[in-house]
C-alpha cells in the first residue's frame, strides 16, 4: 500500500477517527485535571465536572488533525489540545455565571455554578486557565519530541494572546456590550473573530506547530473561515431549535436582542455565507492533499451539524 | 570604590530603590496593557483601572531584589515582576467580587465591580490573568538576556502552578471553606502558603532565575518564610486596624469568623511568630552577603508594616 492509499483507506474512517481522538482528549483530561481527592477537593471536583462534561471537542479534534496534517508529535498534540480545551471549559463556567449569560444548565446538567456555588465558579474558571498554561509549560513537552523550547514558548505566546481582552475575552466584552445593539455584519464579524474564531484558530496553529510557512499560512485562513462558519451554523441552529421547540425555551425572546448572523442577513443568506466560509477553508488547505483530509472531514462535520 | 562598598552605599537607599522600582513596574504595567482606545476599550479601561491602581507592589519589589542578586537581566525582571503583578490584580478584582468577599472598595477607590459591573470585573480578572502569562511568554525575552528558552518555559510553568488549584486559587477555595471553622496553626498556614504564599515565592524564584542552585535554594527559603511572615503581619494589622477604628468599619464582624494567627495564637505569640519567620528569611540568604541586602531590607519593610 502507497502512503497515499493508505491515507485514504484511514479518510473513509473518519467517525472511528473522531470517536478515537475524542476518548483521547478525554482521557489526557482526566490525566491532566487534579483528581478530586487532592485538596482543595471541592474545587478540584468542580474543575473536573466542567472539564470532563464531554461536548463534541471540536477544538481539539481540529488541533488533532492539524497536528496529522504536520506531523507534529502526538504528546505535543495531546498538550495543546488539552490546553485549548481547558480554555474553552474556563469561558463556559464563566459565562454560565449570573452576572453574564446567567445559564443554569450546560449540556443538560446544572452548570457549575448551580451544582456548586457562584464563588466555586468562579474560582473553577480562574484555575482550569492556569492549568491550560500549566499544561502547555510542561518542560517534558520538548522531550525527543522534536519541539524546540522557543516553539513552545510560542505555543504559550499564542494561547495567551487567543484568551485574553484581544482574543475570546475580548469577545465576549464586545458581544455583551452589543446586546440590544444593532451592528454591522462587520463588527458581527469581528466580534465572532474573537469570541469563538480566536481559540479556534489558536487550536488549528498549535496542532499545526511543526508545520512548514506555508502549511502554517494555509490552516491560518482554514481556521479563521472554520471559526466562522462555526459561528455562522450556531446562529442557524438557534432559529432552527426555536422554529422547533416554539414556546418551550423561556428567555430566547430576551435573546432576541443579541445581533446574529440570521437577524443581520436572513436565514438563507447566512446559510449561503455558512457555505461560502466553508469553501474558502477547504480551498485554503487544497495544495496539501490527502494529509489535509481530516481538516476536510472537520470542516464538513462543522456544517453538518445544521444541514 | 570596591564593589562590595558600590554596594554598601547603594544598599544606604532603600527608599530610593523602592521608588525607582514602583516607578519601574507600573511604567511596565503601563505599556503591557492594552490602551483604553483599543477596543474592546472598557474592557481595556477597566483592566488598566485594577492593575494600574498601585498598592506598595511588594511582589514585584520581591522580585527585583532577587534578580539583583541573582544578575537576571532586567528585561527578564521586568516582565517576571510584570506577570506576577498582574496575577495579583485579577486576584484582587475577582477576590472584590460580591459571589466573594464582597468588598465595594480597593485601596479607597471603587473597586472594579462596582465602578463597572460584575460582568466587567469577571472578564477584566481572566483577562489579567491571560495578559500575564502573554507578558512572560513573549519571544523576544530569550533575545540577549542570558536567558535559555528552556529556563523561559520553566518561569511560565512556575507561575501557572503557583497560580491555579495547587496554588493562589486553590488558596482562595480553602479560604472561603473555613469561614465559621476553627483551624490549627498548620491548617492556616497551610492555606496561606497557597493563597499568598505561592505567588510571593513565585516572585523571588522568578527574578531569581538566573542564580545558582545554592542561590534558588535559599531564596526559595527566604520566600517561604517572608510570604508567612507577611500574612501574619496581615493579621495583626487587620486587629490593631479593628482597635483604632472600632465601630467605624461594619462587617467585620462577620470577618471575625475567618480563622487568623491572631485568633489562634493571640497577639503576643503571632507578633513572635512573625519575628521567628522573618530570622528564618533573614538566615537563608546570609551567605550571600551584600547581594542579599534589597532581599533583606525587603524583609524588615515586610515586617514593618504593623510593629
Amino acid at each position: 500500500m502507497t502512503n497515499s492509499s493508505l491515507l485514504n483507506a484511514a479518510a473513509s474512517d473518519f467517525p472511528a477517527w473522531v470517536s478515537s481522538k475524542q476518548a483521547r482528549i478525554e482521557q489526557t483530561l482526566a490525566q491532566t485535571l487534579p483528581a478530586g481527592n487532592i485538596a482543595p477537593n471541592t474545587l478540584h471536583d468542580a474543575m473536573r465536572y466542567s472539564a470532563l462534561t464531554g461536548g463534541k471537542r471540536v477544538r481539539a479534534l481540529l488541533c488533532y488533525a492539524a497536528a496529522e496534517m504536520c506531523d507534529t508529535n502526538i504528546v505535543i498534540a495531546d498538550a495543546a489540545a488539552c490546553a485549548v480545551e481547558l480554555i474553552h471549559a474556563y469561558s463556559l463556567v464563566h459565562d454560565d455565571m449570573p452576572c453574564m449569560d446567567d445559564d443554569d444548565l450546560r449540556r443538560g446538567k446544572p452548570s457549575c455554578h448551580k451544582q456548586y456555588d457562584d464563588a466555586t465558579a468562579l474560582l473553577v474558571g480562574d484555575a482550569l486557565q492556569s492549568l491550560a498554561f500549566e499544561a502547555l509549560s510542561q518542560p517534558r513537552l520538548c522531550n525527543n519530541t522534536g519541539l524546540q523550547a522557543s516553539q513552545q514558548i510560542n505555543m504559550l505566546n499564542m494561547l495567551a494572546k487567543a484568551t485574553g481582552s484581544t482574543g475570546m475575552a475580548g469577545g465576549q466584552a464586545i458581544d455583551l456590550a452589543s446586546i440590544g445593539k444593532s451592528l454591522t455584519q462587520a463588527e458581527l464579524e469581528s466580534m465572532h473573530q474573537l469570541k469563538t474564531g480566536a481559540l479556534i484558530q489558536a487550536a488549528v496553529l498549535l496542532g499545526a506547530i511543526n508545520g512548514s510557512n506555508a502549511q502554517m499560512a494555509a490552516v491560518r485562513t482554514y481556521a479563521a473561515n472554520i471559526g466562522l462558519a462555526f459561528q455562522v451554523v450556531d446562529d442557524i441552529l438557534d432559529v432552527e431549535a426555536d422554529t422547533a421547540t416554539l414556546g418551550k425555551t423561556a428567555g430566547k425572546d430576551a435573546d432576541a436582542n443579541k445581533p446574529t448572523y440570521v437577524t443581520i442577513l436572513g436565514l438563507a443568506l447566512a446559510r449561503q455565507h455558512a457555505q461560502k466560509l466553508y469553501e474558502n477553508a477547504i480551498a485554503a488547505i487544497a495544495p496539501f492533499g490527502d494529509s489535509a483530509q481530516r481538516l476536510r472531514e472537520l470542516a464538513t462535520f462543522i456544517m453538518q451539524r445544521s444541514f
